[in-house]
């Protein structure tokens, strides 16, 4: 069924990729969505937390309800391909592989719709909007009652650094939580000679980086993943001054929630006592970005034993955690289920662009080994669980 | 005598004052110099080593020569007072005493004038441009042969932070040799949750700033001072990214070449290590600004037992010595002599400006007491050494 | 079958922990093993890579070949518990349960004997001397031929942290690569008054331990689990010198040999480039222990599956890689195999004792357990590569 | 008059050489002492303040007061030298050249009192106890009336390692304040391979003795001199291990109370910090030593100039000041005075011995330039104040 919804899924595809709107300004593109769906005769709510959409395919006979996730919001970089559908919005671009998201969904609707009559359960279709940016759609779409409902989730990225034909899955942590902080060393500036008249921000933050390193290497478990990188430290002076103020920015990337909130407090543990060493100030805030995206046993090994048996899937592997981030992290919070990596390297350029690249591209054929992954999740859950009922 | 011109010396002064000419580029300023050493009638040399001028008194009798040295050029500062002497020469401004320096040479040149008969000996009026800006004016007319036949030479500077009345020496070293460096980190960047593909330019840089410190610390004789401060530290970034350049900029102030000499050395051996530690590479440069004022012993004695006989100055005190640098010390490497400080803390305003500040101003008296120690300082000399002979 | 041997299973083993050996010194205890395999009519070799034995039984009918791995040798630790079969060596004790592990093989042999008509293929029983010690008897077993003809290998360590009933597996790196180093830092002694007449060891040392902590917390992937540890940090003075020496000892722990490579060679360069900021000579040395024991795929799986049917097995589950080491490691880089945790913890005690300590103390059940999994592996995967074949 | 003395003087030497007595315990030195004062005639009090003893000379003819100190404790060390005199106190030596102190300053006494007659004025000897070991012996003294109607005071130290014939003085900090301290880092030890579940005593340590630097290298004035040194740090453990504490002791030097204080504070400030970066406790004293010997202006001046006029005196000059410590700095902060070395270079061995070694040694003959020049000085300044009278 699928087969013959390709040509359209690719057409989907390729007009939203041409009118790609950023986070949280997705006004035509949800409008687009909305309408398809309802154009196949499903439940149609928008403005869900925002700008989401969420389409409901009630089957006729009763059972569980699936939710499937996409995402449809692009980014703020000009692409520099010359494809046919290139983007038609100067500086924004589908960078990320969404438009391929929603065009898989899209599909798969047109398909269960089809087969209605024989669906024992209800599928929810969840659009999500502002995925890249913080704070995302997902927790205002949760918080608006995307996942009544629901028993369980399942949704996919197309992975464009991996080849066509793979499937990558991963029980527990597959996606990192990617959060930033700030730091700002009040020192007290002076004359470049006269160092004791002064609280040198330059030496107190370089000290800061240093123990900083300790974090990782002396008090999270070994056997934890963490990551706090220092990607900025700014303090433009002249050469013969001592700074007042030293600016530093940085990232933390951790895999579980007890690590993430450790992390937090021991920055702040090393900012404050290093600055009492120095009887100086410091400004110091953690922005909390995406949580990990933390999978489920059973679910995983569903999607994992749905995939074997997708004809065009070549390969089902277990991934390394990625340290992106991803809100699809929040459903996985209130229900049950599995995100995983659809291998979508596109075999048309001899260069592989990663996510987020002005060149990025994707194979489309990994739309239809996506849908039918997920389709066919969809339905050997609902079957699964009808039995045991 | 001195006395006489008092009135005369202001008026040179503020005439300066209104004119100031940047370093180098001292073209009236010169001119004006030559011209009244000129009418005088003294034997006058232009253009000496680029923009200096030397005057030569001759003394009907034989004895010692003595040089006498004061600067002229000006500062880029937009001088903020209203006075009716202010700068006519937008952003340029003598906030550094060198119209007072100059106006006091050019009188005491005059008053010599009066005595030529008795003079036994010769008295050579350094007009030195360029002191503000490195290399300096001091290096190439000294190269220009303005010291030839020199036996002594004296300078002062009137110095706006200590009160009227004062005179302050020190025998060794008056002011330090203030250079400047900058170092740059040449890691490798990367994306802020991957730290092993990187070569991490900040933590790299950081480490140097905390191990610099060992070398006031640890390699420095404690009876020598020394200075190393890192006044800039710039790599800014994306929070989450890691960075593969960082910039540092500083200066190191001493006050004898062999401390100078080793600190550039313990410097790039630091830059070095920490590099190979990270198998990075660095771009370091040093740059030597003007070596430490250091006066001769008897020359500064001599200047001392003078000072306590001129009628004005009520305090003379040995002062600590000074972290800025000036090029008076060139002329000091190769002939003995005396630079010292004429309190001139103006008492017209409440708060007092530092110099190099655009409300900077001098109490014009102390230029008479300048120019009667000046004058009697080469009046002695030329005795004792006459009776000496 | 090992249900009617296991009162000879405790017999024997609380014999041999009454009469424990320190590693490679194992006389009495090799001979015992001997002796018994020799009375069950098994083909026995002696003296195998210094104080192992290897045992072989040779099914009547033809097949693969496993191997059955325990090793025999004891701790210098002077046991505090008051039990009948209380070590009567002083200061020697089976506190790691290796007494266990042999009377498991030990009865194991019995059992298959009674069945030698129908076993299709070959058993090796490789009671190994000498893992408590680097560089440990695996490595010279296997030297000496004991796996020879070996197609797989199991083998299990009771485990007196996790309760009885549960087998702990993982696939992968189960257990870590345990090495150690030694710096000593040649600086150059002195007054402490006088620091810029020496290379001060403390600070340099002090410096090094700050920068090692950048060797995990930047250049390792985040992904890897590694620790870098400084137990020892030795430079005892008077208090008013500067120390000419400094010596640290640590530790390295890593789960895979690139890891482990790399942190050697960083180690190295991270001191080559601090002491040649301070121009100083050091000593290095870098002592690889055991390497990580590294579980293959399918013998995991295999040992996973067959533990799921052993009716004492309650719960089998995967583990945490453990820091700790074994030289099993050696094996299973010679041939496929899997090392497994037999839940052991003793419930005749309020508090668990950990392993190597003096009150060490095991469930003597587990070693049923224990061996009706090594059993029943070694029965299963002969009868499926007959299968197979 | 003490050239004839000189046999004596070097008599009275080499005695209490061959007799030396430890700090706190030199009971038949003060005897000894004691019983020449009293064979003398002059006044003569025993037990000041511990061990000391003061004896009076007053003149006939009325006038200042003037003390002149030498001590008279010896060091733990066995003598290496083999001269005739060599110390018969097993492990205890005058390796400090107190012994001469001593004896120039008996043969003053008597040379003062021929002239007794004409002296105008009352000369104070104090033979202080207890140099060398703190809280010294001086303290005690003064608290117990040795400086009760002095006016000045006067000492040297015979200085072994500068020329016979020099003397060598400094107006202001001549010695330094030698304090010491012990910093104990209490962190939680644990195994090498969990460095999350402790707190790394030896990777605190060692960022603490990083932030030291800083306090020389940023936060003194860099034209005062100031040393802090770790001379030790002991946290000696396995290598497998993390450390649960680690000890540091270290000294610092400094050559006036307001640098001296801010040390103090600074560091347990950089401990304080440190800590709580870490969370952990620590243990910190700070032990003054003696304090800064700062010598008086006028003092210096009219030590310099009497020690011109003594023929033996080959050279009068300027030293830097010494980072050794000296308890006649209390009673400079009581009266004024100056306290100077005497050159005395032993011309005997080729290789000098510093002072506290085993081989030390001083040329007796400048123990006749210490006499001649303390008793100029006292005669002096008696005459000069008479005069002012």
């Amino acid at each position: 069924m699928l087969d013959d919804l390709y040509e359209e899924m690719v057409n989907i595809r390729r007009y939203l990729h041409q009118y790609p709107e950023l986070s949280f300004q997705e006004v035509e593109t949800a409008k687009f969505i909305a309408d398809y769906h309802r154009k196949l005769g499903l439940e149609v709510r928008e403005g869900v937390g925002g700008r989401g959409v969420v389409a409901k395919l009630k089957g006729n006979k009763h059972g569980k309800t699936v939710a499937l996730r996409a995402d449809f919001d692009a980014l703020p970089i000009q692409e520099e391909r010359d494809v046919p559908y290139k983007s038609k919005n100067d500086g924004v671009m589908h960078a990320c592989g969404h438009d391929g998201h929603t065009a898989t969904l899209l599909s798969l609707a047109k398909a269960f719709v089809q087969i209605k009559e024989d669906l024992a359960g209800t599928i929810v279709f969840i659009h999500q909007h502002a995925e890249e940016l913080t704070p995302g759609g997902a927790i205002a779409m949760i918080e608006d009652g995307c996942l009544e409902g629901v028993d369980v989730i399942f949704g996919t990225h197309l992975w464009a650094t991996e080849p066509y034909g793979e499937i990558l899955y991963r029980e527990g942590p597959l996606m990192a939580a990617a959060d930033s902080f700030n730091i700002t060393i009040l020192g007290e500036g002076g004359h470049g000679a006269q160092p004791h008249l002064t609280k040198d921000s330059i030496v107190i933050a370089s000290q800061l980086v240093q123990a900083i390193q300790q974090i990782v290497s002396r008090r999270i478990n070994p056997l934890d993943s963490a990551v706090v990188s220092i990607g900025s430290f700014v303090s433009e002076n002249a050469f013969n001054v001592i700074a007042d103020q030293a600016s530093l920015q940085g990232t933390v990337r951790t895999f579980n929630e007890e690590v993430r909130g450790n992390i937090e407090k021991e920055l702040e543990k090393i900012i404050e006592g290093t600055c009492l060493s120095h009887q100086c100030d410091y400004q110091f805030s953690y922005n909390r970005g995406y949580p990990s995206v933390v999978n489920h046993k059973e679910e995983t090994e569903h999607i994992k034993s749905i995939a074997k048996m997708v004809p065009e899937v070549t390969k089902v592997c277990e991934t390394e955690p990625s340290m992106g981030g991803e809100d699809f992290a929040y459903y996985l919070e209130h229900v049950k289920g599995c995100f995983f990596f659809t291998g979508a390297q596109d075999p048309n350029w001899d260069v592989t662009y990663p996510h987020h690249h002005p060149k990025f591209s994707i194979d489309e054929r990994a739309m239809l080994i996506a849908s039918k992954t997920l389709g066919a999740a969809t339905l050997c859950f609902l079957k699964d669980e009808n039995q045991k009922a």
